[in-house]
């Protein structure tokens, strides 16, 4: 994240746009704002409309084409609305009309923001066949290629010549997500061959498919996840990629685009839930709706934070004769939670991007202990040094710098670990976040610090 | 991340082919290495290369074409590997011609993972238009526009017609990285237009390109900031985005699979900031790496403990008199620090994204320590009745509870405020990250705990 004047100029300009036509439909000016709005690009129009308020969208109901509201509609994934508002004051004509011309991911998505009753109505009102469709791509499991995919892509045979294919893909251009990429099917649908537009277009036109196709196809059962879909299509650098059930049938395709919006959400995820929040449009959320969600959480920490105290109260006695020995309980508990937390920083996002692997785990760990215990053994001797410096106590000074050393190692240890031992259990490993860590840390560091403590207790008093 | 069993078998069909590759090396069946090995995906290629040893790489430098060298070296971005050790050991000839057919971005980028003797030496064999246009690219900023752009992609003029469009882009269809966009440059090679090659295979081959481009280009500067093309082309849902210089030149443009990698990289880097790690790589760095890498930080958070330290200290004769009072810093000084890294966590993601604009920043704020101040008396009132059950000492569980209230609202504050600021001053926030965090809420929440307990200690002794 850097400041950039360049696009703030941008954006300056872009909403400058956008009061032109909020003023355009103010005043009534009907076909200069039907001109204007045909300009922007679809993601623009899509911005504008979610943009104004309710009064400026009914206006556009009326003068915006089907074509337009289903660019805007098919948006509505980067932009996130209520969509079952907007459903409400659009004429039901025109929704239907939208939803008929989006691609059918993008109305599978928008249609499952809706509420039942307004979903049925939609349903009710496209053709049956459409309907069928639509309902099967909501049937898949949530963040699954099934759920993602789209059903409108080139099919084409492997008897075509390039020269067929290539006018089948002229034919087939606006009815389709992308014609970049085709892939061949046999007369039983089984998926056995991709081209990209550019194959054919370099083949002769009188070749034959089955001669220049490549027969290696890499595709994706339509149960898989959408992360790993995004390695695969990552690591390929595919525009699309093919989804097939069980049978090898070709059944839809997975682009780029959709992709990207995979990347950049699962990144999120793991990123907020590594502060132990569960949801990405957090930032939006009123008060009640932030509360709510991060209170389960915070309840069980404040149980889990209860273990710590029960274990300090415990040491009560050590406490009452050495009460210095409190003004370290943070920092020590603190380091070990950061130190937890790196390693468990590394280990996720490791295991996220494909990185680092099982078998690689102890290794892994091994060389996370041993950097807890060099990076500790120097804080140690560091706070050794300032204790001595400030309150003339070597003793303590070495407790705590024991302390600390131990607590680092283990908590880079515990670290590294856990979230394999997630990923084992079936859990995910982000879940296993900062905060678990932080606890578990806590009472190991402060059940080594009290030990050490009460040991030595005689001389320190 | 969810374990798959489908993509382990396709792994391990992979795996299977390189060890089957790797056999015919060592048994030097050398006509049937050659063609199993052209049969693989480029990054098969690549990742295949990476994985044996240095002399199997020998072995390949001998057999395969600089074609493929090609394809080897060009998903080095993906695959990490020190490419000077590969650059030492291949014959100097095959590095030159490889380098020749790689696009120019990642070339530039191979490049850059040299040492210096190497990079001039590759230098000197190129031919000198390649070696300037090489070192011109990189000579732009790290992350910008300019350094992850390609030079080579398709302009036309806008008096072409659409027929002489399709058959220009055949004849560039071997040297550019995408023939699925085109841009429409004026004599001056001023960017007028673009058009993507489904566009012109739709138009009537007879029309003007200037009739049917799009001259609402959507464009990048040199100087951008990788992270803001990623926003914009995440927008569009853009293929390709076109860079100019200053004057509108066209000089390059960045495709959607350098996007991903990019998008990949930068969320990686804001989950490792906020663990106070700064590199990605650190999942592959050894024990000395790791450790002399997070020593910095370490040693900066043990001197900011000490601030924490040094307060309780002060509150020695508090604690010297209930020594219990200890027993609760972990719990309070642990909640501030989990909300403040919750607020911390969406404000950072909601810059990053650019779904939280700065005008919001207060009204953010605002929900935020709301949401901090419910939680917090939430959990404040069922720590009260834990400490009453298990210590019967209702006002220590007063002073707590108000205390833990007062913690988790300042840190809920100060979590979502401090990433705008570190943005003001021009600081990444992503590094404003939870270790810090955490320090400035233990200070505030220790102060506010000891202060009250202080106040009513006659009462509690």
């Amino acid at each position: 994240m850097k400041g950039n004047n360049n696009i703030l100029e941008r954006n300056n300009a872009l909403f400058n746009k956008y009061e032109a036509l909020l003023k355009m439909i103010q005043q009534g000016e009907n076909s200069q704002f039907i001109y204007s709005f045909s300009c922007l690009h679809p993601y623009e129009k899509s911005e504008f409309f979610f943009l104004v308020d309710e009064e400026e969208r009914l206006y556009m109901y009326r003068f915006l084409n089907s074509e337009e509201m289903a660019q805007v509609l098919s948006n509505a994934e980067s932009l996130k609305h209520d969509m079952s508002i907007v459903f409400k004051e659009m004429p039901s004509d025109f929704a239907r009309e939208a939803i008929l011309k989006m691609s059918d991911d993008d109305a599978t998505y928008v249609l499952n923001l809706l509420n039942n009753d307004q979903k049925s109505e939609i349903f009710n009102s496209l053709p049956e066949q459409k309907t069928n469709e639509l309902k099967n791509l909501m049937s898949y499991h949530h963040e699954t290629a099934g759920s993602i995919m789209t059903t409108e892509y080139i099919s084409i045979s492997p008897t075509m010549t390039a020269g067929d294919a290539l006018k089948h893909i002229k034919s087939c251009s606006g009815k389709v997500q992308t014609i970049y990429v085709v892939y061949v099917v046999n007369n039983d649908n089984e998926l056995i061959g991709v081209l990209s537009l550019r194959n054919i277009i370099n083949s002769d036109p009188a070749q034959r498919i089955s001669d220049v196709m490549n027969s290696n196809v890499i595709k994706i059962e339509s149960f898989i996840d959408q992360e790993e879909i995004a390695h695969v299509m990552r690591k390929y650098d595919f525009l699309a990629i093919p989804v097939v059930d069980n049978y090898n049938h070709l059944i839809g395709m997975i682009t780029v685009d959709d992709i990207i919006d995979v990347i950049d959400k699962e990144a999120n995820e793991d990123y907020l839930k590594m502060a132990a929040l569960d949801h990405v449009s957090d930032a939006e959320g009123t008060v009640i709706n932030r509360a709510t969600k991060r209170l389960p959480w915070l309840i069980l920490l404040t149980f889990l934070g209860m273990i710590t105290a029960t274990i300090l109260s415990s040491f009560e006695d050590t406490l009452a004769k050495v009460s210095l020995l409190a003004a370290f309980i943070p920092i020590i508990s603190g380091m070990s939670g950061n130190t937890g937390t790196q390693s468990l920083a590394v280990s996720v996002r490791g295991i996220s991007t494909g990185e680092m692997k099982k078998k690689n785990k102890f290794k892994h760990a091994l060389k996370e202990s041993t950097s807890g215990l060099i990076t500790g053994s120097i804080c140690g001797f560091i706070l050794f040094l300032v204790i001595v410096i400030i309150y003339n106590q070597p003793l303590l000074g070495l407790i705590v710098a024991i302390s600390l050393t131990i607590a680092m190692t283990v908590g880079t240890t515990i670290g590294s670990l856990i979230p394999f031992f997630m990923t084992k259990i079936g859990i995910d490993p982000a879940v296993a976040s900062g905060p678990f860590i932080t606890t578990i840390n806590d009472i190991v560091s402060m059940l080594v610090y009290f030990s050490l403590a009460t040991t030595f207790i005689s001389s320190l008093t």
